[in-house]
């Protein structure tokens, strides 16, 4: 809240609405539906429902608790129009629905429902979310922690016959069993050719005799979200694909070695993708390097070709090259790093060197 | 696609955007996301990006697609306007975002920017979504029976000292293995006290010696939404505690019975309401006694207090009676009806006489 109030005071913006339930939460704490959190230079007031008296009381700090039987984004816009001083307050035109805003402008007195609320050019609370302190940093360790755990609990599981789905199920199960609150996305388990998929959701298919198989998964531990990735092959990998492997591994590698605090997120993209070039293979990795990771699993900074943010100590972020050749096969290796003054700390301690089941 | 040309028809639209992804999935097919569909009373085109070619041309039916590299949304508003005859597009304003409505704006010519965007004033396909076809019946008949086919299986796991997380995560690895895509919504295991929480998450609170355990759950197949609730008791049940279940289940029986094509849904409420109100447990009953469900897991009619809508032959209802005693115990029971014009039937058939465990 802190950060917001100086960004807000730089700005000169008296008064904010927020209304996304990430930011939402981030700010104070609040993890219920149906919040609106008004923020001015001087105070913050939560607006819930009754049904969330008991939790907001629990978990809000930094705001003052106010349950209300309407709209809570209304009661908001009128708590911010009736404070002293405040004379406009900013909102999220990406997040807000023309409908909410046509309602809020008619809860305001008419002599200032034309300027009051500002859309503001870019989101205003996500890029504070970007950088963590500690408590999201350990928090975040964990639940990459879980992820590694996981992946070793789910390797015992892998052979040829048994369907992605059941991989997928599998993995979910020991990951309730483990304590996480949920999947952070939908589980990815792409076999053979489907490899090739970079977003490959699990199917019916049975796992190959011969040929890679692509996990990509991440747990909710307190709130927070891992993301990994790792292909494993079942068989004897081909020249080919052994060369391949190693390729990605190297631009993986080459990127979390540029990782640290003042590079550019493009650098960081470039480092793997000019070791998948120099291989033949830059049309090949078809996405981004990686993303920030925190309450939710996409977060800034993109760290993709064009990306000029500057990586910040506290950042979290994934590093995921991957390849991709249509009617052969895909690759993928992903791990969390935390970005810090002096280089990147990677969060994910799972073996990668090419497994061979 | 038929039902909504009629309806635009009928209202004198000349064309609509649908850029709602279960709308869009609904009208044309299309499961992908980053899609907007574009609809005359001539013609339907779907808009999406390169990532969803193949997809696109396997799933989408009744409309051509255009694969674009810039926001398909603004491309479906650009085809839009350059129709011939359609000088106007309605669009729904609580599912359109300020920032998106702004760009869809800046897209068209400047003679037409004012006056061709048209707020609905309600949604537009949603209401058609609440009457099933054949094919979607079938779907949803079968979800309902994987749904008590699931929970056959987790009758078996059930004892005390099991945790509550526990069982919901044998819950969806069932649900997994039996081919469900995913669950519907967040699994409902709430034991003991806290089965007098209408929503209660899964914790890892063990399930009691003696008391009652609300399981509220569904799953999606091919699309489709299921959702049952049954309550159980552990132990054996003392007087207050077995007359108020059998409230709870003559509550529901009476709703059902009420449930046919003509019908308004408050008189549906009202029938359940009645039979608690009778036993003294009208403030117990905190909530509507159901709602629609297909593509979502809460879609029009709303089965309620005040809701004049009627039941149409082919809608698919909950209808799910609850009571909550706090510090006490909560029991709710409930199953999916179709609207027939002979009244109900009930696509749920697992036992509701009282299960001691």
């Amino acid at each position: 809240m802190g950060a917001l109030r100086r960004k807000l005071t730089r700005a000169g913006l008296p008064g904010l609405l927020v209304t996304y339930a990430p930011d939402v939460r981030y700010l104070c704490g609040f993890t219920g539906s149906n919040a609106a959190l008004a923020v001015t230079r001087r105070a913050a007031r939560l607006f819930t429902d009754g049904r969330y008296t008991a939790q907001a009381d629990e978990e809000v700090k930094a705001a003052r608790v106010e349950i209300v039987s309407s709209a809570p984004s209304v009661s908001a816009v009128e708590w911010l129009a009736a404070q002293t001083g405040v004379n406009a307050a900013g909102f999220d035109p990406a997040r807000t629905s023309v409908a909410d805003l046509a309602r809020w402008k008619a809860a305001l007195p008419s002599r200032i429902r034309r300027g009051f609320l500002t859309p503001l050019p870019a989101p205003y609370v996500e890029p504070l979310r970007a950088v963590k302190d500690q408590d999201e940093l350990e928090v975040l360790r964990e639940a990459a922690l879980i992820g590694c755990q996981l992946f070793e609990r789910i390797l015992g599981e892998l052979r040829p016959g048994v369907s992605e789905l059941q991989i997928a199920a599998e993995l979910e199960y020991q990951a309730r069993r483990m304590g996480a609150e949920g999947m952070s996305f939908e589980t990815i388990v792409a076999s053979g050719e489907r490899s090739a998929y970079p977003h490959g959701r699990a199917t019916p298919a049975a796992l190959p005799r011969r040929g890679f198989l692509t996990l990509d998964f991440g747990i909710i531990h307190k709130g927070y979200c891992s993301d990994m990735t790792r292909s494993v092959f079942f068989g004897k990998p081909r020249l080919k694909e052994r060369k391949a492997y190693g390729a990605v591994l190297e631009a993986q590698e080459a990127a979390l070695a540029a990782v640290t605090a003042g590079v550019s997120a493009n650098e960081v993209d470039e480092a793997a993708r000019a070791r998948l070039r120099r291989e033949g293979l830059a049309e090949a990795f078809s996405h981004s390097t990686g993303h920030g990771v925190g309450l939710e699993i996409h977060e800034p900074p993109r760290i993709g070709a064009g990306q000029r943010t500057r990586l910040q100590s506290g950042m979290v972020v994934t590093i995921e090259p991957g390849i991709y050749l249509p009617g052969e096969f895909g690759i993928r290796i992903e791990d969390m790093v935390q970005v810090t003054r002096n280089g990147g700390q990677v969060l994910t301690p799972a073996p990668k060197a090419l497994i061979e089941l």
